[in-house]
């Protein structure tokens, strides 16, 4: 057991050695919503950051039911297997409300999580959308620092995560159940067009057939997309955790898109632009966090918008009113 | 011809009165920047507001070639012989760079531009998305004061405008030409599931059986994607501008939305939302606006993206900094 690191160089100098106890502490840290954590944190990210971005990020999104972290399972123990280090993340900001759920997959992924190679952590249970995305962020450079050069971000597919999640990573694959029913239902529309790419899980047994069908249709409508920003063309396969079939195609189809957007310098140019869009999304939450918690606002709004409602006032001109209110 | 309206009184009254002439000198003051106008221009959208909100909004987008122009004409024709009073109003930021284009449009639409009962505006060339945006929504408002109760604001599918379009209406109808290949280029992606319903034009001659079979793809391709909030499952139809025809089907289609979202109650909701949502935008521009043209944060904004392309600070880091600048 490595001595609890107090200060900012036992903390770089163990995540920089790969020692897991050390980055787990310091994901506990950047997901801390205390003020002098929250300083610390910053310090560990600022001088380890120049060591992260090497990795390739993998999204993971789809609806309860769709056999998750049974996917992750399979898909991870075959990503080990071709010699990565592996972290498996997760962003599932409702699951305040569910606690335990994210616990549960971490037993389900039994031999994933024992693996030598592979670091899971569960989904951090802090507040808002952007203080889960901001620690998931931090947690990826965390790991990336610490020689993970695979990393996966899960997010279930119902709410504003999905989009956090195509921030935060390179490719954004999509799980789907065969058949276009009820189970479509929990996904969002604009999720479909964001994936660069698709797989029927449960493809076994009597469920082939289908798998197949339901795999041709989702590639037809793909198909009638416009082009992605990358050029790429997504995909869509079929999969089993439980037969352990058409993972590996999986892990190809991914690893193409990486070496078609390497080549491309679509890679470098998508990771730049998070960066910066990281960067305008922060200030203008922190503007707006100043704004609607400034005492005039709050006091000025039931007015507005009870205005607004009863169409005596302009949104526009309500909005000029409140901001006048804003130094 | 009326005498120039010089005060608030002689523009609402005109305005009310439905006199065209009043009518676009009001929308070319929503449209100006200059200060003094502005001022104007909200006390006249105040005073009228009441009086606004009661028509039906289709917004209407597609590529440069897809025949808009065309379809509008005959589809406004279809709509004024319903009994309708309509207004067609253009959101294109890009008509900066490309100026005459919509004046070219306006000529195109040779019966409608003269029907009595149909105004037609041409988009204004002000700056930025934020300004014509805002000037296309009271734009609206000001033709539902003047009684217009049909309103189609037209927009070229290559931008964010569509975003804005999307979010000022009602029904969200997406023109598209037969065959899924170099047409599409120009459409973004998202803009599929944004859309409550599509048309394929240039369904004549040799050109039937392709748009047909377009149709096919693409009500399947639709049939794939979650449902709509509404509940609205998106149709997707033919039409001919040429041979006059499908525009009765397309425009039945529209109506059979609005009344099932005005049975439902999500007619009155979504108004209620795009009211609330155009408040909190206009105050996030806004503050944005202040924040990035602060004389101190932009001095440090260019050594902060240095700093982030050399990957040697976090965003969340450099926001931070920036943040503090303000004061």
């Amino acid at each position: 057991m490595t001595k609890k690191p107090v200060d900012i160089k036992s903390y770089t100098e163990g995540i920089l050695s790969g020692n897991i106890s050390v980055v787990s502490r310091a994901i506990t840290l950047v997901e801390s919503t205390r003020e002098e954590h929250a300083e610390l944190a910053q310090q560990i990210i600022d001088t380890i950051i120049p060591h992260s971005g090497r990795s390739f990020r993998l999204g993971i999104t789809g609806v309860p039911g769709v056999g998750k972290s049974t996917f992750i399972e399979s898909y991870g123990l075959h990503v080990a297997a071709q010699g990565h280090k592996l972290a498996v993340l997760a962003v599932d900001p409702s699951s305040q409300k569910s606690k335990g759920s994210i616990l549960g997959d971490k037993t389900r992924m039994e031999k994933l999580s024992v693996h030598p190679d592979v670091f899971i952590r569960p989904s951090p249970n802090a507040g808002s959308l952007g203080g889960v995305a901001r620690a998931t962020r931090e947690s990826i450079i965390i790991c990336e620092a610490a020689g993970y050069d695979y990393i996966i971000v899960e997010t279930v597919g119902v709410g504003q995560s999905e989009t956090t999640v195509h921030q935060l990573t390179d490719f954004f694959l999509l799980l789907m159940l065969a058949g276009a029913g009820d189970e479509l239902q929990g996904i969002k529309r604009g999720i479909m067009e964001m994936a660069d790419g698709m797989a029927i899980t449960k493809s076994d047994g009597s469920n082939i057939s289908k798998a197949k069908s339901a795999r041709a249709e989702y590639a037809r409508a793909l198909h009638l997309f416009p082009p992605t920003e990358s050029g790429w063309i997504p995909e869509v396969l079929t999969c089993s955790s439980l037969a352990n079939t058409g993972i590996g195609d999986i892990y190809n189809m991914v690893d193409k898109y990486r070496r078609h957007v390497q080549a491309s310098g679509y890679f470098n140019r998508k990771r730049h632009d998070q960066n910066s869009q990281w960067l305008h999304q922060t200030i203008d939450e922190m503007l707006k966090h100043r704004f609607y918690n400034n005492e005039a606002v709050k006091a000025k709004m039931q007015q507005v918008e009870q205005q607004l409602s009863g169409n005596t006032i302009s949104p526009y001109k309500a909005a000029l009113q409140l901001l006048s209110l804003f130094r």
